[in-house]
């Protein structure tokens, strides 16, 4: 089958220009222009074949969704996923999601500052040696792109598989001067947590009863006084 | 053997005058005095048997230590190990510990403001159900006690093997504000980690294979900024 192919997968992703973007620079700063309204932009850093977003494109209308991956293959998946997961709707386009290929490395050419309102790190890969430890997305080096990407709502929310890559984000957030909240050791504890979009590699992981780590990490001056707002309230302190 | 009988282990514990306070809140803002020197003051609450708070006192004499619980029996049995650790040394007494009879729920009675520089929580009691959450001794009621406690220089560490208490904990520390650092899901990864003192519970876990988690919330001003300091050094941020 031609589509196969490395050059068939290019071809049919230049096809869905509805919902595949390959030029991602040239949309920085006007992702919100490319959807045609101003609601709040979550994107998903690594998003693999895409499970993930779909779902909660069709979620959550209310909120625009970007899957970024930088391998071909997996945006075309991704697509592939994305449609099926809208055909109830009698929709060919999914209204609300965009599959972009883009290097995060290079998040700051795609995205302007403060356009982003949520950045979704699922089952990074965790890269144990320490001397990879730059390459995690949850490094300091990348907090700092992020930071600089999210408005004053923003947040990142992260779920892996991975002690030690959980371990080293819950430091680099501590670090980082981030304030954290929903931290949670083994989400799906008391049977799964509907309550959670769940990815394809989380889907694997609790078939398997690995435990998952999530944690929030607030980065917005306006998210950080509402949660602060909300702490009180909790505790009565 | 009279010892083991209720009034034998009191009148032991009475005849302990060195080593054993039972007049616990007779020595409130007066803990300096008592040990006869200026040295920092660190506590464990719910020492247990007491392998910890004695190991401490040997490797750091430095610094004064007391161990906290709430029965008789474990002071007991805390003082007899105490006076074996510190044997080698050819003292009867240790210089720089004391063990005290105290219950933390009321240890604002028993600590004056600011009157200790560090509290260490070593596998509490990780109280499962919802409805008794403030007992735990994480809780931010208690929080809210061990800041009042606590110098310009204070930290709380805790240990625990309950996955459920560790996530709690962690989230109360980063409700309640306090700046998390060194936190680990598996302190003894890569083999018994030697810079820790291990306590008796630890040492039974760890022989079961269950992973130790670890974590210190900084609460004194100055503590803070010496913890930013070293943070800026870390990444060059
Ligand atoms: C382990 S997979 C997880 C996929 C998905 N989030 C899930 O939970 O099932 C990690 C994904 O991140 C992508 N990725 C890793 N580094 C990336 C980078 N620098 N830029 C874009 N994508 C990246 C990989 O291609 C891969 O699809
Ligand atoms: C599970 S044991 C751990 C002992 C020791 N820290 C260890 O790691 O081996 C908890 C200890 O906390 C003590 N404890 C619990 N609540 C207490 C309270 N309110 N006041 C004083 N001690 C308390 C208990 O008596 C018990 O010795």
């Amino acid at each position: 089958m031609r589509l196969r192919g490395r050059k068939g997968i290019r071809e049919s992703l230049e096809q869905q220009t509805d919902l595949v973007v390959l030029d991602a620079r040239s949309h920085k700063g006007q992702w919100s222009d490319f959807f045609g309204n101003d609601r709040p932009i979550y994107v998903e850093f690594g998003m693999g074949k895409g499970q993930f977003i779909s779902q909660m494109s069709r979620k959550y209308p209310e909120i625009n969704f970007i899957g970024v991956d930088m391998y071909d293959e997996l945006i075309r998946r991704g697509a592939e996923k994305a449609r099926i997961a809208w055909e109830p709707e009698g929709v060919e386009t999914p209204p609300n999601l965009k599959l972009a290929l883009a290097n995060i490395e290079y998040a700051e050419e795609v995205f302007a500052e403060g356009e982003l309102q949520r950045i979704y790190l699922n089952f990074s890969d965790p890269w144990p040696k320490s001397k990879h430890a730059r390459r995690r997305l949850t490094h300091p080096r990348f907090l700092h792109k992020y930071r600089g990407l999210l408005g004053s709502l923003g947040e990142i929310h992260l779920k892996t598989d991975s002690r030690s890559l959980f371990e080293f984000s819950l430091n680099s957030f501590a670090d980082f001067g981030l304030q954290m909240t929903n931290i949670s050791l083994d989400l799906h504890a008391g049977g799964i947590n509907e309550e959670h979009v769940m990815t394809e590699y989380e889907t694997k992981f609790v078939g398997q009863g690995v435990h998952i780590h999530r944690c929030e990490a607030i980065v917005g001056t306006e998210a950080l006084e509402r949660y602060q707002a909300a702490r009180l309230d909790k505790y009565r302190l």
